[in-house]
């Protein structure tokens, strides 16, 4: 396995934690039994990729090897057992879901890419790959997915994505200094969002009154 | 491309446009940010066909070719301006949305009978295509999908459906013909229903009392 | 067909109709229109084994043969008919979803046998074919999905899973018998579990006040 490929399953490991962890706070929150608080954990997780892959009609990446159920499981009984550490936990998770986040997002766009597909195809590939999972989780939780009106989540995706595309495109930088630029990016935008309460302008919003159900 | 080509292609269009319209309203009542608003209108536009084409094992429409992308991310900018004028609008939306119906019903069922399965499964896939993505919306925006219980929404698509197969096996119209008075019929059951407030009788429900939850 | 395949054919069956009962009773009791109900019904009965066929990129189950669409109609119309006997029916119904999970669930595990998947994937796939249908099904009438915090559901398709996967491998018991008594032990589990009120311990919970949303 040369530096590419480890730094390729660096990235997916990292995120697949990322989100385990999320998923397994989420389920905790709800009062879930431990098998529930896994299962939503495993959803999470690979709920992104799952989708990407059956969209490219390849192998679903989780069933042929053990490397990544282990890991979700692993880390949503560690979830369990730390859960009295959540206060002190919030900053380190919500770094780590943005990290996932962006890690994702980069993988699902280079799958795009090794599959001939059109950029633009390949960054919607990779937003579904880095928010699928998030959405997923909530709709199982029986909330509003937050990803579509807080805090830049789909527009960080797609904002990363597209910088990935220019700058493998148009600069000499390496593949792999892209990607880390652009996890950082997507990590950077989400920080400065959910520090400054960032929102998109709802430039429709003003016309509405009490519209809503 | 010849006529039938033609055909296929703008009923496929239209109804990627209606529903576009209708999944960016929905989002813009739910205060949803630009992005969300284009990945809500995104999803009900083709969730539908996505998962039919998941069932067939078939490539998914929309991953290689931009036209489907470009034509909803353009209607779904349109519809942010043109927020305001949503009043206005309600009557096209409406029909637009029935016709979107139609549309896809009448795809759905042509893409099951080309892969040669049984008429009822393709009456389902039909349904599936026509249905799902309005579903998925709902389900994403945590509303219960109305078209379980309200305006025979579901019904016209199996109406419909059934008559498209019935009409091409015993009548000698050509296929176009077929496909135009289908989804006519489908429309027009869908308008009646709203006028007049038609239900599906619910022969179940009068023992019930306060069962629900 | 032969002895193994009818037992196969009889246990797809079986599940295949608690299911749908089980989908037909949720939705009626939403007040869906009788063609909402045959969807819903439709969607219990077949969402799980539908997953876990995309899943393995193979052909969908009920596509090809008209049996299962069949089942799944006159069971839903059946249950329309004679909701009123509900009441009396609530014990008989409980039994029928749990012998469904019971039999999904290895039905499941086997494909994936089938398959050559790691042992512990196999029992992610029995769970996914088990529990997918309610959980669609719930997520489609808008509730929680309730398997992942009561009654021990989940945790009785792992167990059972796992029973399964110990009794083929260390014991000389006939692959039908081994079937039937993971089944009933499934069954026995999530009877006990109702009738006792068994849950998962939680012991994350202790630690949480007021954090529900």
């Amino acid at each position: 396995m040369d530096f590419h490929q480890n730094l390729n399953f660096i990235i997916e490991m990292l995120g697949t934690i990322a989100f385990a962890m999320s998923g397994s706070f989420a389920a905790m929150q709800k009062k879930f039994d431990p098998f529930g608080v896994v299962i939503i954990a495993f959803i999470t997780s690979v709920g992104g990729g799952t989708v990407r892959d059956l969209l490219l009609n390849i192998h679903i990446f989780w069933m042929h090897d053990l490397t990544t159920c282990s890991i979700i499981f692993t880390t949503s009984i560690f979830s369990m057992i730390f859960k009295s550490l959540e206060k002190n936990f919030q900053v380190t998770l919500f770094i780590f879901d943005s990290f996932g986040l962006g890690l994702f997002t980069i993988i699902g766009l280079q799958k795009g890419l090794n599959a001939d597909l059109h950029p633009i195809i390949c960054v919607v590939l990779g937003t579904i790959t880095g928010c699928f999972g998030g959405i997923l989780r909530d709709v199982l939780l029986h909330k509003v997915p937050l990803i579509f009106r807080k805090e830049i989540y789909a527009t960080a995706c797609i904002i990363g994505g597209t910088s990935f595309l220019l700058l493998s495109k148009y600069t000499d930088l390496s593949n792999a200094v892209t990607k880390i630029l652009t996890i950082l990016l997507i990590v950077i935008i989400r920080t400065l969002a959910v520090k400054y309460h960032w929102e998109m302008p709802k430039f429709y919003i003003d016309k509405e009154n009490s519209k809503l159900k």
